[in-house]
Parts: structure tokens; C-alpha cells; sequence
């Protein structure tokens, strides 16, 4: 089951890991089935634990005041869940994430990624890139939600993430852009008309 | 010059530089003043500079087809300036950056931080840390921009950088938080009158 884990961190490292580095990965990294809807995390809970997504979806939503949901993360293979938030600081989650479907993870506490950091060089140089190219993302998320077009933003999330398209519904795709559904829709069949 | 940048760079770290890391941060690190005004990037360039602000203002922002700019981050002293992306991937960047202040900053290249991190813990502590600072606050961010009203918004800002109110006008602020500015001065109005 860490073979998918495996290979996601050799894929960022310069150096491949080590069989005894494999090893203590798989020692770490301890596998968890999580039942289509059930929470791996709800609101008010510290986040204790970083989720590697080996098959399945989840999916990472506020809820406000009139009990809408909004969702902020999406996430499938080779993806990963937490409140980073909440995880790093110890303090009570504003999110809950739940599973879409059924998934199996691979998860770690922060105070064992603190302990494995200090022994495997390539996990993170894995950690500073995959940083980096998650700033990237949320930078361009964030610049589409303050300056695009709802058709641009819907545009772009089909052009990056076509799969995602097929693995979530899209009342759940809308609200991951910050419009509504019947926005959506619209936009959906004026580009099927083009 | 350089004493905030290694102040900054100490206050993450577990272990304070050395002086032999203090040495090779000035010599790595090059001071530059930016006019108020002055591009430190323009759109279409690559971003070759990842800057630390020692004293001044920048912001960074889009502008679209009807020539409107959309402000995507704002920095103040101890703050980085840089388009992640295009500085990363070496990709021409859709972003300017500009001085709203006179600023001072101390720059470096991709090829010389890299450099640094093979030689500097404290400094691959920091930029880990750094990250993961970043990537909560731009979560929050998104989060904020899906799902909060534009009231709430504007005072969860308010109250996370009361000194960028002092610094920036209002249509920064309001293009910021990707609002119209008749929005954000009704707001400030209400806010008053409580």
C-alpha cells in the first residue's frame, strides 16, 4: 500500500531514497480506510493527523452561519488532506474533511514528519517542493477569485484539472470556485454551444 | 542593512547562524532601493528575484482586458516579494510588482538561495516554516474569499494587519480583498457607526 507514497516522494528527490529509509517511511506512515462520508476531520478538532490520498477523494469545506458548505480543498490520488492550519499550530479546525469516497490513506502525526524530516533528506526536499508548488496553486486560485471571470475560473479549473471533473459533482465544483450552481450550469452550456 | 534579514532568519530558526552563515547571507544578499513607484517586476518577465523588504511598501497585482489591476499580495518591512511562480518555473510572470513606497530590499537569485540552502540549516528551517506560515494564511484567504461576506472580510484583514490600513489606501485594500471600494467604504461606515 506505500508503494504510491514511494514513488511520489522519489519522483520530487534528487536522490532516491534508501531501502532503510523505505523502511522507516512504511514504519511512519500507518494505512487508514475512510468510509465514503465519514470525517477524517470536524470542526472544532485539532487536525492530528496528514493524510496521503492512495485511492478515493475527499474533500475539505467550511460551513457558515446559514449552514452552507464551501469548499476550499479537493483532493484524489496522490493528493494530500489536512488543515495545515490546525495541524501546525494545534489549534481547533475551522473545516471538516470528509471522505467523498470511499479512500484509503496513508497518515502521519506532525510529531513523526518532525522526527522523519531529521532523517531523510529527501522527504524534505519532497516537503520544500511540494510547498512551493502548492504557493504556486493557491497563488493562482486566489488571484482567479479576485480578478476572473466566473467562465475564465471554470475555464481554467477544467483546463488543470479535467479528472476532478469526473470525480465530483458540480454543485460540489462550484463551490469550490466560489460561484453558485446555476451559475455554473450556464457557464457549462455556453461552452458546449461554442 | 542586513540586520533584519538575519533577525528574520534567526527567530525561525532552532539554532541561531553562525558567523560564517551571517557572512555568507550578506554576501549573498544584495541590497537595492526601489523608488516608490519603480517595477521590481513586469508582466511578461521573468521574475529573477526573490526580495526581502527592510524598509518600504510593494504590492503585486494583476490587470485584466479592461486594464483593471487586481492586487494579489501587499508587503511591508519583513516581507518577501516575489511571483513564486515565475521565479520557480522561470515562466514569464502575469504579474507586476511595484514599490508603493521607497523601498529597500535585499535580493537574491534562485541559483544563489539554492546555493544557501546547501550550506545553511537554519535557512532551509526558515524557508519550511515560511512555507507553511504562508499556506495557512493563504488558505484562510481563499477561504475567506469563497465564503465570507465582504464585512466580514474586510474586519478578519482589519484585524490580522491593522498596519497595512496605515499604509495602503483604500482601493488597494478593496482590490485586495476583491471588492468594489463603494463597498468597502459602506462597510467602514457601518463599522464606525457600531
Amino acid at each position: 500500500m506505500h508503494g504510491p507514497l514511494i514513488k511520489y516522494i522519489n519522483d520530487y528527490a534528487t536522490t532516491p531514497l534508501t531501502g532503510s529509509e523505505v523502511e522507516l517511511i512504511k514504519n511512519t506512515f500507518v494505512p487508514k480506510r475512510i468510509r465514503k462520508k465519514q470525517y477524517f476531520l470536524q470542526e472544532g478538532e485539532v487536525c492530528k493527523y496528514f493524510a496521503f490520498i492512495v485511492k478515493g477523494a475527499m474533500r475539505q469545506y467550511s460551513v457558515d452561519d446559514k449552514g452552507a458548505e464551501h469548499i476550499v480543498q479537493l483532493s484524489i490520488e496522490n493528493w494530500w488532506a489536512v488543515d495545515r492550519e490546525s495541524f501546525v499550530m494545534l489549534t481547533p479546525s475551522v473545516y471538516n474533511i470528509d471522505a467523498w469516497e470511499d479512500t484509503e490513506a496513508l497518515l502521519t502525526t506532525r510529531a513523526d514528519i518532525l522526527n522523519l524530516y531529521n532523517q531523510i533528506p529527501a522527504l524534505v526536499e519532497m516537503a520544500r517542493k511540494m510547498d512551493e508548488k502548492h504557493s504556486i496553486a493557491n497563488q493562482r486560485r486566489l488571484n482567479a477569485s479576485i480578478s476572473f471571470p466566473a467562465e475564465k475560473r471554470y475555464s481554467d479549473f477544467a483546463n488543470c484539472y479535467p479528472e476532478f471533473l469526473q470525480r465530483f459533482p458540480q454543485h460540489i465544483i462550484a463551490s469550490y470556485l466560489g460561484i453558485t450552481k446555476e451559475t455554473l450550469s450556464r457557464i457549462r452550456k455556453q461552452m458546449l454551444k461554442k
